[in-house]
């Protein structure tokens, strides 16, 4: 076998953000022998983790799994949705908005985007003026990406609701949840979303390989109408097989042992006790890049992601070369700056399957990368996490249960 | 865990056509952390695999490889080389055919299929005369199956390959051959194929979830020019992206080691010994469904399909019921007959990794089943296969090497 | 890492008579992180297996495990109980109990054996008559072996402590349960026995590693007194340290993941369960042997092993020669003969993780090894085999729940 | 599946000072179907790894691997090499020596203990002057533990051989190396010593359930005297057998498979980069502790573990409280202390497969903790550990290779 850890000793830190560390229970239930897809067991895994699934969207609805990365799930909810010139409304929150406008470009639709400084979500109000404009409801779908990984800001699709209803706009709500379902507070239902599109890589601690489209029943709607081309993307065939459990097509089945691992841990854990470890893990990122000295790139507090971080690099200073003294040295990888603010920034990932030590290794690694490679900061960042999270652990119960 | 083989004790025997038996080695390699797709040590697994798989094709020609399904990459081969309303010739070799055909119908393309009996592989002769008749070129594609996976028959390509020459017609040639590769001899280049698409669990013994399509220059020239809309799929910019061993957006990791240690098996074992193992084992197969005096589906003996063997039913019993009994009293999943062979046949897959005394207690099984479920037969079909295997080690060197 | 299935496809088969094929769900439960063997999770797991371990054994006295192989609970056995110069009478019923009657020698122990022909059990009424007539109480323990691993044969342990129980003699009762314990009925309390002997190799499904006593109260005093010297091998820290599910010294933790899940299994299958599908095995082997027209080494049909079945060799054939044939053709280990047995018979194991189609598959194996090897054999005994198996799934529910 | 991890997220910290972190790479080599220990691919691994261990004892003579733990290593030593009654020379490093001592005791042997401080290594001159005392040369043998994991003291061994020589006395050289073989320079011909026992899961990164004698020509030629009854300890058949990469007995397979793979790792790393690496994490943990104000249990500089620290705690503070605290709230388990320094120090262990950055999430751990507890420190250790590791980071060239 290929070789994948040129270090000699000990694990890698893998702390862009996605993919995430995948757990042993994962990496374990996914190494168990493919079963016969058309069969009674593989039923009941089809039918426990299209359960399971709906739980972590939030949702009671229909929550379509592909055997496909994420990317095709935007591609799915764009292609159930729409048809040839429609017009949607994107937002520019960064690199991942915007490649989604390009596919959409690709598709043959008419996205309009509204521009971004790429260190901020979504402004709803600007998408409510928009839409208030659209007397003839030519668009059809709102597109945003509800954490932005290469910037590392959460928009609040909520306010985004909000909006298109206050604009009495009958167009479909699309969000991407790739990095932030399963480490993000998201809710499908609640926040009226028509189609959520996300990916196993992220906080749902799986390898990459399935994706995601929880659709709501006026998404169902118009994809009777819909035109653009679609086959493997089809969400009608699906939903009529997963009725029993099983998929028109070979499903990729130990992806789906991996899924069903992982919703029992997010679930035994609990979802706003998954949230909470998130934001502590944060804050405590933000408080040591504070103390750095450094810029954080997201510069609203409340759009600050809980998946991670994306720090601004100082003038003169790349942060690519910065990226590669912390893997050469410390065999860690850090996310990169992606299109325009590549070798500007570095990420740092803090979501899935992660805890405080595992951070407090991150930090440092961080911390003795920006002295070894001359990188100006204050040194004792690590210090402000560490009282981050010894504060975290002193105001609430011991975490593990007597 | 969700609890996966409900039989108390032993290992379930998965026969059928696919997904099939994954080796342990390829098992543990996918159980391994997930990397940074971005990083030096993906980069080396990228440029492994690619030019890995190039070999297994038998092409040196560049193959994309898709974190998707085996049918993502029948749409893969479509929307990357045809406009919409483009007239593609299909050949009615069975099920899976049929699927690509309706495929074809619902991304808009206008397939014309010739009849076939399910019985036989592609006539190249029809072709031959269906495209000599095409005067003014409206066929953009030929379109077959290497193996259909539903009938057990397999046809000859580079016959198909020799009618599309001898008409003279500049059709692309798109071959499916989802449950052959890596079982059944197959020659992208030699054979002239534009288009080869492939999965992951069948002869590749990997689980269900990456596909690939093996593309000739004629066919990334006709993707310059196809119009049907594509991105998820679109072969330019993940060819560019391979050429450093990357992908555009995040690629299966996990399967992608499953894949590097399953060709390095393949590549071990040597491929020409592949195919004479998977020969054998048909031919086993054969011998007992004859001495069993049951019918095998497949009519022309030039056609038997090394990778599996469709067994027709007597009049008046089930197929279904008939594989349910094996399933519960002996721990085996056979293939069931599909559409309009449901309930009237079933498959016997003889594919993948596999070795003699695993194909003997396939037939035990089988052979068990049929007199249980009352099923009339001669008994005694496991002994013809028994001589063929012997007949086979008898006339060849041990195979193990001293 | 090393190759070791020198074969290039397909499972290799393992029927020798232990170590047996290690079930999926073990290896799985085996590949965790180590723990802390002084902390509380450690302490859980401990508990666990603890309890465990005596549900097998049939008992409700301490099990103490050991952190080494089967061999090493002999030497426990003998050092836990007896002092320099005791008598103890054993009985030769194969190769096991020669080596364990050596071992015996090799002690300081006076062990007197009653010969045997390696074709039987344990006759208890010679084992009566020797303890009646031993009036000085000289002899402190009677050795048996229950499963004798190198012949075939089961002895009735029960038989032998009726009769010591009738001669009114005091001394313990020592059985060794390698090859039977979880596979062939084994009443530890029920039985009186002293201390039973076993590994985890063979019945337990587990990779070699581990090992057991099964210690009475009497046995428990007979330690206090002994002096043989014991250190490692001494009970009494270990079972005050079990009082709270710990070791005095480091456990062998990774094996104790796998006896938990091991356990696990037998218990969802139900002892009984357990026991009846080994006889099934046993005499579908011995049905195919028979029709073979080869000879069954044990000579008592109600001696007959549940766990694996020697054969005798025709005269002037090699068993070592047709084993050696068997594993190049077919990827298959039998099992050799052992001392004055070797070369004469071979073993096929059929015990542990195991089903009717593996089965099949190996006497198959067996019936085509022999054809090869030119060894004079009726031909077809498989299909005596496959007539045993239906018989018996014919006269139960089927094996699976609905 | 027992759940081992009461955490909800994230991997544990098992920083006692073994067992140790086991490597992905030795995992999945130990999740390998256990092969027939009679074939001819055994034999394959058999030789491999006796020949690799070797290498990692520095030693050309033979090393005897028991199925056993590193206790029964001990035992092993002893009854090889001596008789009942002999005296033998030990020295009071600490709780382990201390057990050593006890075990000498109960095999009938009669130690004679040259009582320490628990603070301090061997001293040399003492065992000199002891030896140079015995002008009968009643004293057999010496028994010395390389790296005392109690305390955290290593003691020079070839310092003790000195001795001996000087004394001119025949004594045996006893050694255990159970928590330095694989992290500690050892070398076991250069130092002349006649057994060295060790174990597998320290630095050698394996589960418990191996261990080890190596053996030199003297030690060999003195078990042929040796009286102390021996049977599943004796080295003189598993030599024998060993000739052909045997066992005379069913060897721990699976733990065989995880030995190949971590000698393969030590000996691709180089032992002395492993080496260099724990004195590297040692020098970083000494520097945070002394930043802490806190004590090291070690008195003398030249004697401080690469492999452990032990740190005193202040008085009125409980270590088994502090160690509670990080365990519940950091999800980390430390090494205790053990009899007379039970609950007055607690121990780091950093050893086997480690890096930089898990050294720091565990430092970051004990600080906090620290804090948590209310033990009184100084705060900013970590940055002392940063420093330490960051200026051996710019000391060398990158760890990994172009």
């Amino acid at each position: 076998m290929i070789r994948l850890n040129s270090h000699p000793s000990g694990r890698h830190f893998l702390q862009i953000p996605g993919p995430t560390n995948v757990p042993d229970r994962v990496l374990r239930a996914m190494d168990y022998p493919t079963i016969d897809h058309r069969g009674p067991e593989f039923q009941q895994l089809g039918k426990k983790v299209l359960a399971d699934i709906r739980k972590v969207f939030q949702t009671e609805q229909p929550v379509v799994i592909y055997p496909a990365s994420g990317t095709g799930a935007w591609e799915a909810a764009l292609v159930n949705t729409l048809s040839p010139g429609d017009k949607v409304l994107m937002y520019e929150t960064g690199h991942f908005a915007s490649l989604w406008k390009k596919m959409a470009d690709k598709l043959g639709l008419n996205p309009e985007f509204i521009v971004g400084d790429w260190r901020h979500g979504v402004d709803a109000a600007a998408v409510g003026a928009r839409l208030a404009d659209d007397r003839n409801h030519e668009i059809k779908a709102v597109c945003v990406v509800h954490n932005e990984t290469s910037t590392g800001v959460t928009s609040d699709v909520a306010a985004v609701r909000r909006a298109i209803d206050a604009a009495n706009h009958p167009a479909l709500l699309l969000v991407d949840t790739i990095s932030s379902l399963g480490s993000v507070d998201y809710r499908h239902d609640e926040w009226g979303v028509d189609v959520t599109v996300s990916g196993s890589q992220k906080g749902l601690m799986l390898p990459p390989g399935i994706s995601f489209n929880a659709v709501s029943q006026k998404a169902i709607a118009a994809s009777a109408k819909a035109k653009l081309p679609k086959a493997f993307w089809g969400w009608d065939e699906i939903l009529e097989s997963n009725k029993n459990g099983f998929w028109p097509y070979t499903p990729a089945t130990n992806l789906l042992y991996g899924l069903s691992e992982a919703c029992d841990m997010l679930l035994e854990e609990g979802l706003p006790n998954v949230f909470a470890r998130h934001q502590r893990h944060a804050a405590a990122t933000r408080a040591c890049v504070t103390a750095w000295g450094l810029e954080i790139l997201c510069q609203n507090p409340a759009e600050y992601s809980p998946a991670l971080t994306a720090v601004v690099m100082p003038d003169g200073h790349s942060a690519d070369t910065f990226r590669k003294t912390v893997l050469e040295n410390f065999n860690m990888s850090l996310g990169q700056g992606l299109s325009k603010l590549s070798g500007k920034v570095f990420r740092i990932g803090h979501l899935g399957d992660f805890n405080d030590l595992t951070l407090m290794g991150t930090l440092a690694g961080v911390e003795m990368g920006l002295a070894l490679a001359g990188v100006p900061h204050r040194s004792g960042g690590v210090l402000a996490a560490m009282e981050s999270l010894r504060n975290a652990a002193a105001s609430q119960p011991a975490l593990r249960a007597a």
